[in-house]
């Protein structure tokens, strides 16, 4: 394997794996204070859409990679919406 | 233009972008109780990789992308770096 293909890997690995801990962290703790909803928002169209890459290019690391990240992402994304306009404030 | 390669450049543009709103939320509100440590560690590794693979495939658009993404998922890192280590505790 090219070195540059295992830097690929290691990269595509890296920012899929990162947004495990936050999906935990969100779903247990529902603090979304902190959390962008723009941010959210655009990044899982984002993520969908390279998905859709992926399958044009017939590439299933493309594949695989953006689709779990996708479930993350909307995972994060919907307790943010959850809080963001159907949650009653407490204060 | 393939419309492979504009689904890749929308991706791309849109996953990119995604970091700017949350990057101006965190350093203006310093709220970073709701992001994951392990998740910003994790994904600014990631992207500092992705730039690497850039780097040796001599792809701008990937180089451009990537450091950008880079700058501000270190400026979001930063911000919950000190707030978790640094930061006297309000309660």
């Amino acid at each position: 394997m090219l070195t540059s293909q295992i830097v690929g890997y290691l990269a595509a690995t890296l920012t899929t794996a990162s947004f495990l801990p936050q999906a935990i962290l969100t779903i247990k703790t529902r603090d979304t204070d902190g959390l962008s909803l723009s941010m959210y928002s655009l990044f899982t169209m984002g993520v969908f859409f390279w998905l859709i890459y992926g399958i044009y290019l017939g590439d299933n690391a493309i594949i695989v990679a953006n689709t779990v990240t996708f479930l993350l992402a909307v995972s994060i994304l919907s307790c943010k919406i959850y809080n963001s306009f159907f949650k009653k404030k407490s204060d």
